[in-house]
């Protein structure tokens, strides 16, 4: 049973319990594991790749058929129904569209004496995607990473997942992948396929930027791999956190509960609300939904570890205690959501209004579904097309421009002790004199 | 001796070895006493942070006395020169001007069927500062990681610097943060400053983003607490690389190389020139510079290790070679930079021209020193505004377009096997039957 709490003493609490549900001890006993496959895969390559996947997914295979082939490629159309490719069109079209919008551009400025300064931006030369396989199938995934990183302009585009029984890789995941124009794939997962794209093996290229969700060996794996290639974030388990008035529907506040519920025991569904009311409606209509639910043992245990109704005084208490919270999906089930916005500083994806389940931005409506969890909102953002791009500072002075700040540099090269720096200038500048 | 080589091979061979030079085994050692640091802290605060300043920067004192007093903050401006001063003032203005361009801006879109879209841009609540310090005097570290935190936004920007002896901290370093607009500075360093950050103390608070260099402990402490906080970078030792042809001034261009190299032994400085004679001249000048050096011991052993000269064919192997290092600073000392230009892919900031010198960057030309190093400029950028601030999506429906979008979203859920997520839109969009 979902509970329900009235206390905002209480309720702080409790959500940062439920925040920090991941954070720790836990984590440190795989590192060891984790650690031992980069290595392994770093000097071994495709050898511990195939040592890996047969051990941790069953699957034995060669190195030649770890690249899935162009038949396979072909053969995953035939298996997915008209509507769902369809469908995935859409949501292809329409995150496109998003995407493009407001592309990172490279830019110059032209000053006094001839100074230029700038940003040129450029794409990443190799992007590495991550989608989680084995027994699920994740097209939106797919999606999610793969058109971005076409937008950014990427030239290679590589994709890591799990292979299934009989080595086969979900058809939709195919199907998305191609549709999002990425063609070459592999059959690896786990911190095994974290590391080929880290470190590169005989078949898999080493990438620029690892992107994409996956179990804590991934997520441990990007994080050890940080530095040596860029990652998009830390992905912890998916959250929601809805704040409703006497406006919402307790069936939709329900519904979009346990959709975030269904995904993973260690997801968390919250609801703050005005309405002691719409409390204890939402509590039934949970167990209601549960009843018959395909997921329910998982759903339920997700609901009880991580789920939790708080009634609140007021709408601003509830966007400081979601603030609090930074959740990765806020829903504002609200009488007036814009109103609210403006009281919400942290959070990866606003919601706004009866219409507008987490579902639309999962999927289709344009805006990226990987963002940040645990918390991370405070300080992170959606993957995104900057994620596959960076940029590089443009600096030019001119005899005069340098001449104007001679004296100030050699000033403060001079106070940090770096008497090169100093000459740097001095000898550009200096008037020469009779030797 | 400054090495000069002319084989493609044998170079590519060298600046992956120079590219490569930190990430290591060294690092592994270090973690253990890394990750102690930082449960000490977590668990015992500032009883901890006392701790490790006594045993490690060999001062002591209490608890209030961490928080450099408005005293101290004061007196700093009368040890600082009015040059020095003035130098603080011209780079501060110059830093802000640039960093106050392009701010990301929130915007959203209306489309067909009352849908909005957008990104919503907020700072972070609370960024922490580190600022080397010790025997070391960093003022230009300061303006460039507090101006774009004070551009960006931030409400409540935090300083910690490891304190020198008497527990004094450098007075440009106070002066610098003051004009800079931080105010609120600890006196700790190391692993455990870091470890104040990302966990808060009784005395100092737990922030949302950490920002700013240090050695290779804090670089460590830095990546352990990414997740629970964010990061701007993992910076390793600094690095240049010249692109030079017969228009550069050997002279301006050892100046350069020392200028790096006077940093950190493990820094590094190339030279990527289509003229050997070029190439002898630098050599003898970096040795004649050398000569008098107040750092040579440290700045020789930069050169010996990680200096190199390659003589190449024609500045587009050069930049090929470059792109491949994605040096952190990149100068193209060369008669026509910005048709070189097209041709770089990776670099942190490029400085063109021969009046260019690095220096200018590093301290006052506007653009943030503060870059990715160790090729880490394929994926990364210099810090900047973003770095302290986040975007939250804004979606909102209408009942007309979620009905539209309806029926694909049951399918691309069905298809992932999420029937509540199927089931949240549904609900708000099936017709009502009679019951």
């Amino acid at each position: 049973m979902l509970r329900i709490i009235t206390q905002v003493a209480e309720a702080k609490t409790e959500l940062r319990r439920i925040c920090d549900r991941t954070h720790d001890d836990q984590i440190v006993h795989k590192e060891a594991t984790v650690r031992e496959v980069l290595q392994a895969v770093k000097r071994q390559g495709d050898k511990a790749l195939l040592h890996y996947t047969a051990e941790f997914d069953g699957q034995i295979f060669t190195a030649e058929q770890l690249r899935v082939s162009g038949s396979e490629l072909d053969a995953a159309y035939q298996q997915v129904s008209k509507e769902l490719l369809d469908a995935i069109g859409l949501a292809r079209q329409q995150i496109e569209a998003f995407h493009r919008q407001r592309i990172p551009k490279s830019w110059v400025q032209f000053g006094e004496d001839e100074i230029v300064l700038g940003k040129r931006y450029t794409p990443v030369d190799k992007a590495g995607l991550y989608v989680p396989g084995g027994r699920a199938s994740y097209p939106s995934t797919v999606l999610m990473n793969a058109i971005p990183a076409k937008v950014a302009g990427v030239p290679r585009i590589v994709m890591v997942t799990p292979p299934g029984q009989g080595k086969t890789i979900n058809a939709a995941v195919l199907v998305a992948a191609q549709e999002a124009g990425v063609q070459e794939i592999y059959r690896v997962g786990g911190a095994q396929a974290i590391a080929a794209l880290a470190y590169g093996t005989e078949t898999i290229p080493k990438v620029d930027v690892i992107t994409g969700p996956g179990n804590i060996y991934v997520t441990l794996a990007k994080k050890l791999v940080y530095g040596a290639v860029g990652i998009d974030s830390l992905a912890g388990p998916s959250e929601v956190l809805v704040i409703a008035d006497a406006a919402a529907n307790p069936v939709y506040v329900a519904a979009d509960m346990l959709a975030q519920a269904e995904h993973d025991p260690m997801a968390a569904a919250i609801l703050l609300t005005t309405d002691a009311g719409l409390a204890k409606k939402v509590q039934l209509e949970v167990e209601r939904q549960l009843e018959n639910h395909p997921r329910r043992l998982l759903t339920e245990k997700a609901i009880a570890h991580y789920g939790l109704i708080v009634v609140v005084d007021s709408l601003n208490v509830a966007a400081e205690l979601s603030n609090e919270f930074a959740p990765e999906h806020l829903e504002l089930e609200v009488q007036e959501p814009w109103e609210i916005l403006e009281k919400i500083r942290h959070a990866g994806a606003i919601f706004l209004g009866n219409s507008t389940p987490e579902a639309v931005g999962d999927y289709l409506a344009g805006p990226n579904h990987t963002l940040p969890t645990s918390g991370a909102a405070r300080y992170a953002s959606a993957l995104g097309v900057e994620t596959f791009m960076k940029h590089s500072s443009l600096i030019q002075y001119s005899p005069t421009a340098l001449q104007k700040v001679s004296n100030a540099i050699q000033i403060l090269a001079q106070a940090e002790g770096l008497p090169s720096h100093a000459d740097s200038v001095r000898l550009r500048t200096e008037k020469p004199t009779d030797e």
